[in-house]
């Protein structure tokens, strides 16, 4: 390969949008595979869910905060609307979404475009988490939570004592 | 959103693998996207393919760089044998692919999971094409080229050219 | 081939049925698409939606109308009940439905073959809306006017107007 | 609804393209399905495979136009090439093609991409054969049939004198 | 192959979990096949549904064991919670799960993936119902019995009178 | 739930199918698996692949001895033909097949549907391999291992010892 002169660094700034309701060891495990990756990662809770969350936006931040401390590029922020709005607000570049599943896919493939479509300057980055968290998802550990089965390994341990506080 | 220093940039060399035979216009749409959030993004000509392919590795190496010399950041390498053991001698942290179609993710999935296993530090990062593009693959331009039909549009200029060149 | 004679020809009726709360341009292209293959086209709007519409059956159905004035074959109707009741009243062969994503397909499938179940002598046959209208669907047009987003383009000029006035 | 005048009837011929090698009662279904909606279905055998066929393709369309004489609209034909070429050579307006699996589906929508890249004016319209041909293939009944296994009720009834006739 | 002696045998319990609100045919075709493979099957309904059922956990079990009678090795229970706790509860040893769909499949594949490893002693074991019940769900079944649709075929005889009896 | 009395036990065998070229530790995990569940569990190597295979099948039937050794209920043993007359004449009840991807799924429902079709009786029964294993494929541990890739966790030791010994 012909050698080029090295190009000038991007500072690429990252969004990692979601409900976080909690946070899960999947999720974490993707925010530290975007953390090696981007200068700047940006984990974004929505603040307003459809459904009633089971922790308030505000707590939602806090765990997420305290789990993610050890990582200097990343940070936690609250969010809403739309999303490219909030986007562009960070003048981030990318926003990343980690994908499992099959129809994971296809639901991010069509935020994908639509966020595409309202901003062409925003891509979105997929990215896998590790394939032991492959059926990880906040809805079914509060599931878990609630019939009262062993959550340990599948959140933080922090956010572990704050799901039974809140269950019991 | 507490303010926090910025973090030190990163440089991230991105691979983009593939047999490129020849390059689609759904390719260069991907390398230009990977090259605005990349430093470094070295797109791999796979030299020995399963079957004899259409154009040689060295002439799908001198179609991709001339339809990417646009972008500084951009290079174009052959490579063969391992995947991740090139992406080690390139010192890049990033293996890019592009997704489109389900069936594509899954092939995806299990060369990214497979390629996590064999260099742990290595991420797989996907990215969209054009929407436009979801439906273009070389094998296909090389089918409907075979039997005659328009493959402007579907391929860079120069790559019309010598595609006619090569099936007459 | 064996010349035949020209086979006498048939009169055929598609219902295209949906919700349409509202139209998006996928819709519209599709019925573009079907009002050049089939004798005639009835666009039948579902009366009573499990959730509260954001317009009411009757705008539904006279947006629809101002959208799809210019194809003297296409009608648009209210409907309610089974489906394939509807069909027969109307004298129709055809169900028509448009397919995109995967997950569609799935749906599409379980319900036709229901459909089938239930009047052997209905086909539903399925078409393809331009691609870049695979990522649209009423629902996330609906969220994107709530959360401020720029919606032209997305659903045909009249209905830009009144989701603006209903959202506002 | 608003009666309208009944709309001038179209005259659609649907090609139905394949390289039914052989013949299943799978296709039989769908022709049976096509010819119903269709006022022209023309079953379109590709001639050159790039597989070495089981059938010659002459004997291919013979067993076609014998299981088929009983629809006075459905006519049996070869073709080479660009196959939206042949559509047009046909002035036909629809492409015919059976979904079932996931897969196929997703095939089927590339090359329907594709075609309507190369021919704007043609549609793909898809049907389903009825499910308990759903594990139906050609690929599927050759393998049976060279490992002994019964194979009637999968093909008509000529094409399993045939299919014994050729293996044995 | 060399002969060994042969091997102790197991008595295997088999719990089919499910909601069942109503059985349908679907469901029936399954236990039929499930009670020809384990020594023990239960069919497991689960008491309280996030949604309010059309039938009271009760009737569901009562209807179940109406028409599962003939299998002296099929039992019908009520239970709650977390679904691996019941498991070894009953000391079975086998989760048994239709699947039909893909998407049936994402979800199956994603709860089984929980469960073992909530109890990694419990094993998921897939089974496919006839092909002619591939589009019957519970739901679809209620959605059509609302309509005024014909079920009979779609759910055994005795379901077909309560659900006449419960819609009206 | 009424007691009954426990029924008679049946002695179930399986049959687990495949080219095993060579076994990986996904199969390895599935047999474990299968082993807990049926009384008798056959591995049957199909003898004579579409393409040549890197080990024949009496090395492979002989690796797979080695690494089964340690089950009392698991067989191995040569199979040709069609699989269900195989199937028949060890008097089995079950195929067992591991699903993982939905690729994966697609062709299996299709092979269990014929299946099915040839011999009623018989019921393909899926079962997932452990997720750390759910990218593993023989072809693609053939790949790894002919690129000189690391092997070793993918295959059973006595595995990796002779795929290096042909390879090299």
């Amino acid at each position: 390969m012909a050698s080029r002169q090295i190009p000038r660094m991007k500072s690429v700034t990252a969004i990692y949008p979601g409900s976080f309701d909690p946070v899960t060891n999947g999720h974490l495990d993707l925010i530290a595979r975007g953390a090696r990756i981007f200068d700047r990662l940006v984990v974004a809770v929505l603040q307003n869910l459809d459904k009633e969350p089971l922790f308030p936006a505000t707590e939602r931040v806090q765990m997420l905060r305290e789990v993610t401390s050890e990582w200097p590029n990343v940070e936690v922020d609250l969010f809403d609307g739309l999303l490219v709005d909030y986007v562009r607000r960070q003048n981030a570049q990318v926003i990343l979404r980690g994908i499992r599943a099959i129809s994971d896919y296809e639901y991010e493939l069509q935020m994908a475009l639509m966020n595409r479509r309202l901003e062409p300057s925003v891509e979105t980055v997929f990215m896998m988490p590790a394939e032991r968290y492959s059926y990880l998802s906040s809805r079914l550990v509060r599931e878990v939570a609630k019939l009262g089965g062993n959550i340990e390994g599948l959140v933080p341990a922090p956010v572990v004592e704050r799901l039974r506080a809140k269950i019991l």
